[in-house]
């Protein structure tokens, strides 16, 4: 099993920020500086799933990142999904970016070529976040046995309901804006506390696929939060409810969120 | 027009609770023990309808008012609707009861009855409504012009759709779990942003019924929350939910939710 390789590490406003690797996946980790390195064992962790064509450093993802660190105290964990960031792009990489820019030039639907490359992507990326899991729970200010999330929308959806369905140390996740079609039957194995959020008006993804992802999960907490406007008009405050979601099913007593 | 009168005053935990009553109408003021009567005008108002069966006191009613006061800073009003926490009710009323008794005994469908009856009572509540928020705003502390938010939900959105689209001085509003037959055409004419919840798994009201009237509202901002669960079974936090809705949409610089 591959460790944790720290590269760099920042801080700034009480975040500490570590570039890491595990072998050959670049990853981030965020934590508080009061209690990194400091606190041992069973501290929570969210594990931070990017959007197709971003990756571990998107702005987006960086103050979610924050939130969650500030808010609550937890520790955030994100990695740049295979194909993205700077890693290498395979063959099929390359033919499915390329179809998919064809049909949003000609003004196409997207939809099939996403749900089919994302899927791709998804065998590839679930494994590997399952080491990088292994290795984080090394790490002494982590721990193996405490609480951990998963967070991700659009492509982080399509990779983290596979892994949430797939490893069980996911005890909450966040999912959300994604169509049900390669998803309904790793949903359907899910049964831990979900938030999920899809936008009324999407321009890409039918109503009734993001409803059908949700009505698939099997979980007894799970709740839809559902904004007028496009695919890409989330509203800022969904980031804010996650959170609260975090400290809800995964806080410690005396965390809350700001 | 009628006027405010007050008959009772009580204090606790840094609220005041007012009784009082608009003409034949009774109901309750929640205000800030520092703001009441303090200061001049434009505070947010937020006014409470109870659910069926209920009165303006239910503890519902009760926990979402200091909620609203003590989070935002907000006053907070509520009445009893016609027939409901001992005001007289009318032959119709007690036909509409007896049906409704009748046929939760036999296990028959509920949701014609209900949705029959409450378009019945609000057809009287709306005016009502309409007269209290005049002699509200008659007084010194709330003043007229200010924002003014609704919510209700099960009767109270039955009554609370028809009021907002009647009413402009309502600029956001929240709803929910009601049925959507008797609402649609009012719903369409609310352009105000909307929260509104529904329950995933409602035994009386069908989930294309709840999806409906939240599609309906002609609303540039509103948001569903579904939540897995029976017709009863609405988390908690969906109350917390809402102060923080009130507070984005009607909240003063400075104020912020618990």
């Amino acid at each position: 099993m591959h460790s944790v390789r720290f590269t760099a590490e920042t801080s700034s406003d009480g975040v500490v920020e570590r570039d890491f690797t595990v072998g050959e996946v670049p990853g981030v980790l965020w934590s508080p500086v009061s209690g990194s390195g400091s606190v041992s064992g069973r501290a929570p962790l969210v594990l931070l799933g990017h959007g197709g064509g971003q990756d571990k450093r998107a702005p987006g993802m960086v103050g979610r990142a924050r939130r969650l660190v500030t808010g609550c105290g937890f520790t955030v964990a994100a990695v740049d999904a295979p194909g993205h960031g700077g890693r290498p792009r395979t063959a099929a990489d390359e033919r499915q970016i390329a179809a998919l820019r064809q049909a949003m030039a000609a003004g196409e639907p997207v939809g099939p070529i996403v749900v089919r490359y994302n899927a791709e992507l998804a065998e590839r990326a679930v494994p590997e976040w399952r080491a990088t899991l292994d290795a984080l729970q090394e790490l002494p200010e982590i721990g193996a046995g405490g609480p951990v999330g998963y967070f991700g929308l659009t492509m982080g959806t399509a990779i983290g309901v596979p892994l949430t369905a797939a490893d069980p140390r996911i005890t909450a996740a966040v999912f959300g804006v994604f169509w049900h079609d390669s998803l309904t039957e790793a949903a359907r194995q899910i049964t831990v506390p979900v938030e999920f959020a899809l936008q009324w008006d999407d321009e890409h993804i039918p109503r009734e696929s993001g409803l059908a992802l949700f009505d698939a999960f099997a979980s007894k907490e799970k709740t839809l939060h559902a904004n007028a406007g496009t695919h890409m008009a989330l509203p800022r405050f969904e980031a804010d409810s996650a959170v609260r979601f975090f400290a809800r099913h995964l806080g410690r007593a005396g965390t809350s969120p700001a």
